[in-house]
């Protein structure tokens, strides 16, 4: 199939790279020209602006940071719906405020463009794998058509409602995983501070009732001291943030994410915006005068 | 071996029958008779006090709610200790509070008594089944020689430190059950106002780093408005107060988790508190006028 990847990423790189080693015809277009250069030896075509990217392909997926990147990339100036023939349709794989997924719909609807929200769970080693999760919301038909394209990037690819559903599940995924990192870095400060050595904690909790894959994955890099991003403190920031929004604009609380969003602004401010967000047991750590593992 | 077991609630009945079908020799006592009954029609002995059951046996398992009824059990009028022989060892199953643990381990050593504490995970299903996760602290030799005692009702045993380790380790479980199950009600509740059935959220983000034991235990649970305990609220709200004056005493502190703990009160005082844990998901859906499901 003929497809336009716009946003190529330490995310958008690798999935591209799936989509080429599938068999797709690619034209790929990013603000770094490197990032072009490297898609364009592995087989794809290089274009100069989204616009550009867009022209002549039936599917254009986007991979960028958030709503106002997306905005840009397919309505701004220069952007893919000044390319895209009608009948085209966007994938939308960036994690972006559902309410923004709407209204980006509804622009493109005017210029005969279809959009599927297609918000991916993974990083980067799933992104290369291609075994990310995929949730998508839109029209069901449309998503039938396309699933085997997204499927060439993902283990997983469920289709869970209209547009913007995507995006509210990847914010309801971001929720679980920023409290469940939370609840783990309280848990083994808790145990610290008692004089129980957390890796004891850790291997005698972790086949119960409070096992996660949170826990199996990040304990052990808190343990070894490893923040290395993984998934950064200050994405997850931008995912909480469209949560908060999203949830009061449908009348929703969200009384423990607004708190560990407060925790991951404070270690922003102390310069760990771009530490993974295991770096969340550092915020406990501040707090208590103490380190879980030395 | 020759073993008193006091404590016959929901998960000292099954747990004492398994260790009888271990082959140990059991005396049995409760202040319920109806409990020591059934327990000597599966082959053990009843007794008139804890006192009385403690004579001639080599281990004391001890199972009940709190703190002062093991205190009570042990060195109250009548206790345990009164009738135990030095040398003689118990074994606390119950979840209690580690500083307590410590002083009735101190209490025990001036009579020559040993002690562990080795507080339970997974309900009255694993208690049934031996399939319970215990978390052992105390003398790792006195561990190494009954551990297989305690194998007898788990298929986990863990030494985790000295005497206290293993309610300390019990209390960061349940710290982070607790905070598990907030997450997935508040990241479901979303999900629902938002508009998206909750039921395709859950199947698209489980497998993921959202995933966890809660998740796959309680959202199905909540899903179909089961809130059956299995564990119930008032025994959550006496181990997350437990939590909380352990870290305090140390030093600590457990944001998330003292939110959490009001959220139960919340739920007791609407007369929820014999309802499983897993209805903090009704909190949510009371703050934000919606049901998670119908």
């Amino acid at each position: 199939m003929k497809i336009a990847f716009i946003g190529l990423g330490i995310m958008g790189k690798p999935m591209a790279k799936n989509l080429l080693k599938a068999g797709h015809e690619l034209t790929v277009f990013d603000n770094n020209a490197d990032a072009i250069n490297e898609l364009v030896e592995a087989g794809a075509t290089g274009a100069e602006s989204s616009k550009d990217a867009a022209k002549g392909n039936e599917v254009i997926v986007t991979m960028v940071p958030n709503s106002p990147h997306v905005k840009a990339a397919l309505l701004g100036e220069g952007g893919a719906v000044e390319g895209a023939e009608k009948g085209a349709t966007v994938i939308d794989m960036s994690s972006i405020s559902p309410l923004a997924s709407r209204e980006i719909s509804y622009e493109l609807a005017k210029f005969g463009v279809n959009y599927l929200d297609s918000p991916v769970s993974g990083g980067e080693p799933k992104a290369v794998d291609g075994t990310l999760a995929v949730m998508v919301g839109g029209d069901k038909a449309l998503f039938d058509k396309y699933q085997s394209v997204i499927g060439a990037m993902a283990s997983s690819v469920t289709y869970v409602g209209e547009v913007g559903a995507g995006n509210v599940t990847k914010l309801a995924n971001q929720v679980i995983v920023a409290l469940n990192i939370a609840a783990m870095s309280e848990a083994l400060t808790l145990a610290k501070k008692a004089g129980v050595d957390p890796r004891s904690v850790y291997q005698a909790i972790r086949g119960g009732l409070a096992g996660s894959t949170v826990l199996d994955a990040k304990a052990p890099m808190v343990l070894e001291r490893n923040f290395e991003p993984g998934f950064r403190i200050d994405l997850h920031i931008k995912d909480l943030t469209n949560a908060m929004d999203t949830s009061h604009g449908v009348g929703s609380q969200l009384p423990l994410t607004s708190q560990v969003l407060e925790m991951m602004y404070s270690l922003r401010e102390d310069g760990h915006g771009g530490c993974d967000h295991d770096a969340l047991a550092l915020y406990y750590e501040k707090m208590t005068n103490t380190k879980i593992a030395d």
